[in-house]
């Protein structure tokens, strides 16, 4: 039996971690116990690592540092804590993967996306989630609620070029694989979003008894 | 004008360290100020990768995610310290370069050499070292000088096949390629090792002054 991953993506301020608050509970009403993960980090050595990707640092960290660190910490999260939760048959929900790279890395630094795709399929093999579901804000209204929210990390004050580029490429993404992805406007009410995600909750359930 | 690019190699206690500082004395009084760093490390965000390798966790660290730490680390390296000291025609010194990589994440871990040399060649392009030193020494011995000089790191705590395993690898690689290498007895005396490193000191001021 193998288990069933679900990614949360989204730009700053798109809601991501309080929506998947609401969904991981709405699972557990019906008694699914899902493993609630996040990255860059989600073990103690891949925490390590978003502490150096998340600080301020006194020098400029060069791109393919930070790309190699991601997959570094994305290597030690999948060995240690997916792999071993979706084999055991859990539904694991990760806050961000490997679309995260894709959106800052490749769109918002300008990373070649062969140069990302090679080291997802050196870290993941053929593993991919089964369902991301993208939470999409306009970057105007999401930087005003990551603003409001506290102090900004090392990519949290990027411009907003970089932010419209992030947010173009998670819908680029998602329009190139419908059957894998599902765009959610989080613009509105945390209501009209906990709407928005019954039905995906309810197809979870469906394959999660299966 | 571009520099000449030397890296020290060898396992623990070949006694690198203080045949490098020898080595640099050396140059600087025929004139030449050389750089010297190390790896992991050489720039303050390598150094805080360096800390997350080296230290002891309460998880075991799966090999990719060491891999690709060091070569994060490395790119790094590269980036902000390496590639504009050479650009500058400095003579750059480093203590461990990515043969350690082949040698320990390679030959101790057991990782494929292709999954190295695709790393190598994503972050380094074409840059190889001019001259690479390899201190040999007899295992035995090695971890002897290793365990009276300080507390033991990460690598440092592995076994003796993982270390007669790192020893085979930098001495394979060292006669594949007679050009670029240069294998010292480090087993003898300090005098004994300055000696031998004699002819490489005159033939690097010789590079040098070209």
């Amino acid at each position: 039996m193998s288990g069933l991953f679900i990614t949360f993506e989204g730009p700053e301020g798109a809601g991501k971690s309080t929506n998947l608050q609401f969904f991981a509970a709405a699972l557990r009403e019906a008694g699914c116990d899902p493993l609630l993960t996040r990255e860059p980090g989600g073990t103690p050595i891949a925490e390590k690592i978003r502490g150096v990707l998340l600080s301020h640092h006194d020098e400029v960290m060069c791109s393919d540092a930070e790309l190699l660190l991601m997959f570094a910490a994305r290597a030690q999260h999948l060995d240690r804590l997916i792999r071993p939760a979706l084999e055991q048959g859990q539904v694991v929900i990760s806050d961000r993967f490997t679309d995260a790279t894709y959106a800052y890395q490749g769109g918002g630094r300008g990373i070649a996306t062969q140069r990302i795709a090679a080291l997802e399929d050196w870290v993941q093999g053929s593993l991919r989630p089964d369902l991301t579901i993208v939470f999409d804000v306009p970057v105007e209204i999401g930087m005003r609620r990551a603003r409001a929210r506290s102090e900004l990390d090392r990519f949290e004050v990027e411009q907003t070029a970089f932010f419209e580029s992030v947010r173009q490429t998670y819908l680029d993404r998602a329009a190139a694989d419908p059957g894998r992805y599902r765009v959610i406007d989080s613009s509105g009410t945390l209501d009209d979003v906990a709407e928005a995600m019954r039905p995906l909750i309810a197809q979870v359930l469906e394959r999660w008894h299966v």
